[in-house]
C-alpha cells in the first residue's frame, strides 16, 4: 500500500515584483546602520546569490486560504474526485491569515477550515487542520497524510501549502527581496492498485542550536515598534547547515527507499537559495561518487523567489502541467522531494509516478 | 495495539483572577453600547451560565511555549523516559506565543521546535510541529501521534495543549471573563503487552456554516484600532451546535470502542461553559436512556475557566495526580474525552487506563 498523488493545482500570484518596487526601500543592518551599497545593488547581489530576479505578491484583497483555496480548487478539479470523498484537508502555513497592511495573524478558525467552508463541503468527518513545521511543512503535511492512510483512517487527503511572506517582512532588511507569496496542493489517495506513490520518508527537527537560525524579530530600524516583529534568517548560519545535513537527510532517504541514485529522475527542492539548492544537489551526489546530472533539479526561484511551504507543490503542479522547459515527469519517474527551514527542520520523500 | 499514555503533566498558572479584575472594565455590547448591568451583576450572570468563579492568567514574563514546557516537563518526569527516545514533539495551540503587552503571535520557529530547544533533546529525529484545531487541538493531536504509532512512524510521542487566551481577549467584552490560560501534556507510547489505552476516536469539522462560531474579530470599542483582532464567539450559537452534535459523536465513538454505556467511568469534557457541558452529558446519556451518574464528569471551569487546548491534558493530570476531590481513575477504567470548538470541531477518544 502506497499514497499517492492524483491531483495538484497551484496560485501563482499575478503581481510581479522586481527590483524597482525595492527603489525607495532603506535597507539597514542588524544595528540600524545604512547599508552602503545602493538599493539596485543590493538588489543585484542577492540575485546573483539566492537567483532571485523578480517574485510574485498577493493581491492587496487576499489573505494566505484565498491562495490555498484556489490552489485546492485547482487539484480538485486535476484529481477529477468528489470534494465530499476528501476525509481531510491538512493546511501548512507558518504566520496565518495577514491582511495587507496589518501586523497580525489571523489563525482562529484554522486555514484549513477556511478552505473547508469556501469549498462547500458538506461531510462533516472532513478533518480540516493546519500544520505548522516551517518552510518543510507541506512535505510534513503529505507525510501526515500518508501516516493517516497507512493507518487506516484516511483514504483521501487534500494537502496544501500557502504563504504569503510579503506580508510579514522588515522593509529595511534586505533579505525581503527573498521572500515572495503562493500556494500549492496536492489530492493524496490510498494506493493498492500498483507500487507508484510514497516510497520512503523523512523528517528531523534541528533545535538544539539551531532553533533561531529563522525567527520572528524586531525591525532593523530602530525607531520602529519593538513589538512588532518580521521574519529574520542568520543566512550565513542557514547555508552552512543546509550544507551539513540536507545531502546526508537525502542520502539516507533515497537509501531508504530501495531506489538507487541511478533510477532518481528529479529533485524538488525547497528553493530559499538558488547557489545553496546547486550546493546541497552537489554534496548529494558527491555522496555517491557521481557528478550532478543535467536537468535534475528544476529552479523557479528566479521568477518566483522563496515562497515557503508554497514552493514546492507549486513547481511539481508547474511541471505535471507541462509550465515548465526542460522539465518533464514521465509514468515511473522516482523523485525526490526535500525542504529545509524554520525550526531548523528537514524532511524528504522519494516518490515515484 | 494501541497507544496508552504513561505519564501526564500541567501547568496552572500562579496568578488567580477573580471578579475584582474585571471591576473597571467598560464592557460593550456588539454594537459599542454600554452595557446595563454592572460589573459585578455581569459577573454573577456569567458565572451562572458558565460555572466560571475565577480564572488563573500566566504570569506577565510567560508565554504560550513556556507554561506547554513546564507540562511538558512534568510529563516527561511522571513518565521515567529517556527524552532522547520521543519520536514526536506535538504540540496543539491557537495562538502561538503572544508576549504580555502585545498582540502579535509568533509562530516562528514552531512551538514545539521551542519546546524541543528547551528540553535540550539532541536527538534530530525527533520530529517537532505544531496543529491549529480549535480547543479540539489536545485530543487531535493525541488522535495523530497514534496515527503514526498505527503507521510505525513512532514509538513515543509528547502532545503538549497549551493557550494563553488572556493575551487575546477584548477588555470591552464580557466573554473576556471565561477565558484563561494553562498547559497540559502527556507522553504517549506504543503498547504491545495489553489492551489498554486508546480504543476507539472521532474527529470531525463542521464547517459549512458554522466556521464563524468562534473567530478573530475586531473590539466591541468602535475607536479600538480595526486592524487589532481579538478571539470572539457567538455563545449562543455555540451552545445550540454543541447540544446538537455533541452527544451524537460521543455515541459513535463510545460505540465503535466496543464498551458499553455502563461500562464508562470518566467524561473528560473540554470545558468552556458548566451548563453546557452538563446539558451534553444529559443528552448523551439519553440516547442510551439513562440518567447521568454522579460524579461521572470532573468539573474545574469554577476555579479554572477556558484555557482552550489546555483544559483536558490539565483536569487529567489533576485527577491522576489524587488533586480532584471525589475523582479517581483506577486502573481498568474507561473514560470518555470529548471536545468542542473552533471549526467548528469536535473530536472524541474512548480510553482504557
Amino acid at each position: 500500500m502506497t499514497s499517492k498523488i492524483i491531483g495538484v493545482g497551484n496560485c501563482i500570484p499575478r503581481e510581479t515584483i522586481t527590483h524597482l518596487f525595492f527603489d525607495q526601500h532603506v535597507f539597514l543592518d542588524e544595528k540600524g546602520i545604512l547599508l552602503k551599497d545602493d538599493n539596485f545593488l543590493l538588489s543585484e547581489k542577492l540575485q546573483k546569490i539566492t537567483g532571485i530576479e523578480e517574485r510574485r505578491y498577493a493581491d492587496k484583497n487576499q489573505v494566505t486560504s484565498d491562495l490555498g483555496l484556489i490552489a485546492a480548487k485547482a487539484a480538485i478539479e486535476d484529481s477529477g474526485i468528489d470534494t465530499e470523498t476528501l476525509d481531510y484537508i491538512i493546511f501548512a502555513h507558518n504566520f496565518g491569515d495577514v491582511s495587507f497592511g496589518t501586523k497580525q495573524s489571523d489563525t482562529v478558525p484554522s486555514l484549513a477550515a477556511r478552505v473547508k467552508h469556501l469549498l462547500q463541503i458538506k461531510n462533516n468527518s472532513c478533518v480540516a487542520y493546519d500544520v505548522l513545521f516551517g518552510c518543510p511543512g507541506w512535505i510534513e503535511g503529505v507525510i501526515q497524510g500518508h501516516a493517516f492512510i497507512k493507518a487506516n483512517m484516511a483514504k483521501r487527503c487534500l494537502v496544501i501549502g500557502a504563504e504569503t511572506l510579503s506580508r510579514v517582512v522588515d522593509v529595511h532588511d534586505r533579505d525581503s527581496m527573498i521572500y515572495a507569496d503562493g500556494a500549492g496542493a496536492v489530492v493524496l489517495e490510498c494506493n493498492n492498485v500498483d507500487s507508484s506513490g510514497i516510497q520512503a520518508h523523512l523528517s528531523a527537527s534541528h533545535t538544539l542550536g539551531e532553533k533561531d537560525y529563522l525567527f520572528f524579530g524586531k525591525s532593523y530600524n530602530n525607531e520602529s515598534d519593538k513589538d512588532i516583529k518580521y521574519i529574520k534568517m542568520d543566512g550565513r548560519k542557514i547555508y552552512e547547515f543546509a550544507l551539513l545535513h540536507v545531502p546526508d537527510a537525502l542520502k539516507k532517504c533515497l537509501d531508504n527507499s530501495g531506489f538507487s541514485i541511478n533510477q532518481l529522475n528529479k529533485i524538488i527542492i525547497h528553493q530559499a537559495n538558488e547557489k545553496m539548492d546547486e550546493a546541497i544537489v552537489k554534496r548529494f551526489y558527491k555522496l555517491y561518487d557521481k557528478p550532478v546530472p543535467k536537468d535534475i533539479m528544476p529552479m523557479v526561484i528566479q521568477k518566483l523567489g522563496n515562497s515557503s511551504v508554497a514552493t514546492i507543490p507549486l513547481l511539481l503542479t508547474m511541471i505535471l502541467k507541462g509550465e515548465l522547459a526542460n522539465h518533464q515527469i514521465h509514468k515511473g519517474d522516482v523523485v525526490l522531494f526535500a525542504s529545509v527551514g524554520a525550526g531548523m527542520n528537514i524532511n524528504a520523500l522519494v516518490y515515484q509516478f
